[in-house]
């Protein structure tokens, strides 16, 4: 990529795609098309573009309560009255809390891990916010803690270990069901979901 | 996009995600998780992004002889004595150029369309640089233009019509050459450059 750019002589154009490149999602090849398609969008595109990254990258704040991010700390779902206080989702990180509230449905308040346990990446409990949750939840207020992390290894086993550490603490701990998804074609599913959806089958 | 980020509450988050999601090769997915990384690496990736795209917007011009990019208009390369006036490479966008200055070895100059002839997307000669190609054609330092476009319907076609309007012209038309991608397995290489290379085989 460096050698790449540099040949494209004006810095600016170098900055700009070495830039883009670090963005998830683009790589040198996008990042080149993308400062392309952005050069000849400035007006529309581009400058609303980098006054939107500028202004976030001042305005939006971590949740100091639950690890949202929001232009309020405490954010507008720490805040929020009418949202139950009973009951905690705890998730991985800030993105799966917006998977929920697009889903809607959830009126509860949420918890951030800002990560998974993972002995591989040496991610241990201090590293993710788990004191912190357990000083929450031993506030008294909330009843129910539901696990709502990834069905992967680390997301099974940072769910295994919070149930654990909460287990003396005299509130409910859920975790998401797991079974075929909405609209999924069984074909379509790996094995071992399709035999878990057999041995979790329920009364019709 | 609009309704699913809406309830994310914070207009900057809004604003952020919606920008990103129009950039090239990212979606409204991909949009959320580069806003959030975006967010977690504020100092080391966010704000120097955002200064790069609005330094670029400011800095960056489009050449004027040749469609080029670059922070001085000429650009460094038409205003680059050591390169031959005499041979100019017609291509379609100033991702090709780079494509060309990456690979090296062409020492002309370039001429960039800003597209190519479609009768679908109704883009005539005129909607392209093609007049301003002619005149500086006519100039009569150039004695050779290499068409340099895609191997596509519509880059064949500008090509078959660059090559009509340059024949009165007096100057060699060359376009490159069609076949096997250097490092290419016959069996992944489509059955009409398969032929093709067949029909163009050269004597060893």
């Amino acid at each position: 990529m460096l050698k790449d750019s540099r040949s494209l002589h004006a810095p600016e154009l170098i900055r700009l795609i070495e830039a883009l490149s670090k963005v998830q999602g683009l790589g040198p090849k996008s990042a080149r098309r993308a400062a392309l398609q952005l050069l000849k969008k400035r007006d529309t595109l581009m400058r609303p573009l980098g006054d939107a990254i500028l202004s976030a990258a001042d305005k939006v704040k971590t949740c100091n309560i639950c690890g949202n991010l929001d232009t309020s700390d405490p954010c507008t779902i720490c805040t929020n009255e009418t949202r139950d206080e009973g009951i905690l989702c705890v998730i991985a990180d800030v993105n799966d809390l917006w998977a929920f509230e697009r889903a809607g449905g959830f009126r509860g308040k949420y918890y951030v891990l800002g990560g998974l346990l993972s002995a591989l990446d040496g991610v241990g409990p201090n590293d993710l916010g788990i004191p912190k949750l357990i000083s929450r939840i031993e506030q008294g207020q909330i009843k129910e803690v539901v696990l709502a992390l990834a069905a992967t290894v680390d997301g099974l086993s940072t769910s295994h270990y919070l149930a654990e550490v909460l287990a003396s603490k005299n509130i409910k701990v859920t975790r998401l069901s797991h079974g075929l998804p909405i609209g999924g074609e069984l074909d379509n599913i790996d094995e071992g979901t399709l035999l878990l959806a057999l041995k979790s089958r329920l009364a019709v």
